[in-house]
């Protein structure tokens, strides 16, 4: 039995793919098999999904498929250039050809690592997303953003390599942690506010429900985001223009997380908490009402997701780490802010000044100062 | 005063760039200019190059360029993983944003890694070609191909990188060592062995100039050999097909080079043993007469390159070398033939006993076996 599925498809001419999501996808043996280019196949999880998942995904490629297997340990501060290595040299050592198919099963760590790794290895192999978080499902693994950290910058070392389909299971979502589920429900959230203000009332009304699980909100809120990102990223591959919308709350976020190490602090908490701040910086430089901002902060609030960044970090670490930063072009500072619910803008030269304000206020941000 | 010059296009939809090839091209202040993309700019070079490059590159810079410098050590056993994380991380420490353009200068070794650091610093940024050996002006610089070594394989992992601009300043191999000059002439006779028998005979004619470093000669046998390789690679900019074709006498070569530890044999020197190989293997099918093979062997020669492979490679090292080559697609022994001089042809299915009767000819090879 097939269970109901939706797909949403990512136009990038010769490089178009859909986005498969359905309850109990990973249960069809045809949902894998379309996509792989050979008979070489290498799965990419970690040490938490391998017993969960490998099983499953083994049990999806045809008898003939000659397959390598490698399991990182888990967590972001793996996302690094030694991993990378260890898998090229792992696809090496067990010759894997041109013709390989790599498939990344877990979360945004795996699917940009594994990514990465399809792009470099002999110029350029096929890959395919099974990401099994929230965080990945709507976010990382669309739109072939591929990267590694190094402990200068977060996403430093990469390329853009999109893969042959993303296969989303929401049954993954059941055995989620809370916490990650909330990062995840952070890039909805994003959604809603750079790009949909009724998606975001939508959000405003049913962040119990997602909380709660219900698959029905789950599969709904997922569609709206794979389509939210799959329009900005047709329209703009590449990140020249109207991609760095998608980096909304990002810049603050990517901040915050080199601060504390990667790993304390989950991408989609700092991304929560910089959400917030950057709605508050928007309010102050009069572009949105306190109103909204509040609003922003309350729904970020209601997904279980940190509203303010740790309060050690003063803003001169903020603007020393954000110094480093990619969205910051040529020495000027560039950052997404919104002018409502659901419009986001590319803001040039903001004033120091009101930034540093912004930086300043801790727990009261988003509140009108008057 | 400006020398005359050579502008050959490479047809790339929004990736064209031009090949400029002009003796003291690098004398002319405007020749760099017009490829940078912001005020960062990094030279990339090696130890023995920095002294006499270097002063001469800064001199081409705008005054308000922010310049970082990055000189790695000389040799094909330094183009590797570790190398490369040195460069970014550069980088990286220079704050150097996606707006930076890196300029390589030397040979292929520090054309490759620069161009594929270029490739995955921030997941793509500039970068310049400025070759400065024979091999590299002619082949490595054009086509976008970058890449590092592994100890497993040659050029396993990179990615395909256009460069905004080469610059070729014959000037450069008035000063080459004799040996390296040499190299580059393999590929040099490869442009005429498959694609282009009018080249070929006109490389029989004036191969003592060549080695005797006419200008006259090798301007134009730089430029044949760039319009050569710019029409291939326009037509297959990914390797799909007819790019293929360029990769005459390289797997050979590779395995050469694999075999002996990259370093005692030059590129170009394994390439000539390899361009013999796939000659002798040609005729011995039948694809090509004999006679031609001869005469492809006594312009390798001509060229002062070794025409065979090291006496101590067996038969049976080469296959298994051959294995991890990423021209052996999915298990298929696949190499590139001729069916004349000036006629490369890609052949699937190569009679496993047609190729060790090959392998074990040794000094023998191109000759009639009657």
């Amino acid at each position: 039995m097939t269970a109901p599925r939706r797909l949403v498809p990512v136009s990038l001419g010769d490089r178009s793919y859909d986005i498969c999501i359905g309850a109990g996808l990973l249960d069809d043996p045809s949902c894998l098999r379309p996509w792989l280019v050979g008979r070489e196949v290498c799965l990419v999880t970690n040490q938490t999904l391998a017993p969960v998942y490998l099983p499953r995904l083994r049990a999806l490629l045809p008898g003939e498929a000659r397959v390598t297997e490698f399991v990182m340990e888990d967590g972001e501060r793996f996302k690094n250039f030694e991993t990378l290595s260890a898998l090229l040299e792992t696809l090496l050592r067990a010759r894997h050809s041109r013709a390989t198919t790599l498939v990344a099963v877990g979360g945004g760590v795996v699917g940009d690592l594994t990514g990465f790794a399809a792009a470099i290895y002999q110029r350029g192999v096929a890959f395919v997303q099974v990401p099994t978080t929230l965080l990945a499902q709507v976010d990382s693994s669309i739109g072939g953003k591929t990267a590694v950290n190094h402990p200068l910058g977060k996403n430093m070392i990469g390329a853009f390599h999109q893969p042959r389909s993303v296969l989303i299971d929401t049954d993954c979502l059941q055995s989620l942690p809370e916490r990650e589920l909330s990062a995840g429900l952070a890039e909805v959230v994003k959604y809603g506010a750079m790009d949909d203000g009724a998606f975001f009332a939508w959000l405003e009304a049913h962040m119990g429900a997602l909380r709660a699980r219900d698959p029905e909100a789950l599969g709904e809120a997922i569609a709206q985001s794979c389509q939210a990102k799959a329009r900005v990223v047709a329209a703009d591959e590449r990140e020249g223009g109207a991609r760095a919308l998608l980096n909304f709350g990002h810049t603050f976020g990517h901040a915050i997380e080199t601060h504390t190490g990667y790993g304390p602090w989950l991408h989609g908490e700092a991304v929560g908490a910089g959400m917030v701040l950057a709605a508050d910086l928007s309010a102050r430089l009069g572009m949105l009402s306190w109103e909204a901002a509040a609003r922003l902060k309350a729904l970020v609030a209601a997904a279980g997701l940190p509203v303010a960044p740790p309060s050690e970090m003063t803003p001169d670490r903020f603007l020393e780490l954000m110094a480093l930063d990619k969205k910051v072009l040529d020495g000027r500072l560039r950052l997404i802010l919104l002018t409502a619910l659901g419009q986001g803008v590319i803001k040039e030269g903001v004033p120091l000044a009101s930034l540093q304000e912004t930086l300043a206020r801790g727990a009261s941000l988003c509140q009108s100062p008057r």
